[in-house]
């Protein structure tokens, strides 16, 4: 059998658009999104899951209500279920969300910036 | 409240030994480890569990009854559970694995190559 690696540059090169995370793989029930973002995204939280953020290229930061933290590239960090967060690109940063199939990128808000589920790349 | 971003590089830091997953993060009942893998591995499968590669940096071979991928940096794959599957780095390489909490590396075989679980580093 033909088995191939994912290969995360290839992937976002098969895309501009930002804030419309792509599924490029799945484990169990969960699944591996790559999105780029830039600016700011709306206040939400994710009631019944935890969510892994990691960076691959750019910065990201996260507001929480009472602090923020900052990822660059090879950083990782998990925002617990039902905290809430916002978060920011100064300029396009990539990443990789890893969160059960099915999470709204918005939580329960819904916005312009709400995006289709489960759209693979 | 102080929020920290995980790096991965440092937390490679921290340890030199091969073969022994270190927990970095854990999302719902998921966790994110990091190890060194240098040399074969044994034919090993999990049956109730897919398991997530992402190699960072070196290249990892993982061998297949029917086939074999090959995983650079910046490279993910999900090895479906029950197939059974044997790692294999030719020269070190440094990798994240992701995969539910408790799961053995080895599988159900028993062997040296056997590690601690959940060792957080």
């Amino acid at each position: 059998m033909a088995y191939s690696a994912i290969n995360l540059a290839q992937k976002f090169g098969l895309f501009q658009e930002q804030w419309t995370p792509k599924v490029i793989a799945e484990m169990n029930d969960y699944q591996f999104k790559i999105v780029r973002l830039e600016g700011d995204f709306l206040w939400h939280d994710h009631p019944a899951t935890d969510e892994a953020f990691f960076v691959l290229e750019g910065a990201l930061r996260i507001d929480f209500r009472d602090g923020a933290v900052t990822l660059g590239p090879g950083e990782l960090f998990v925002v617990p279920k039902g905290v809430e967060h916002k978060p920011f690109a100064e300029r396009e940063v990539k990443l990789m969300l890893i969160e059960p199939r099915g999470v709204k990128n918005t939580g329960e808000e819904a916005s312009e910036r709400t995006a289709p589920n489960d759209v693979w790349i």
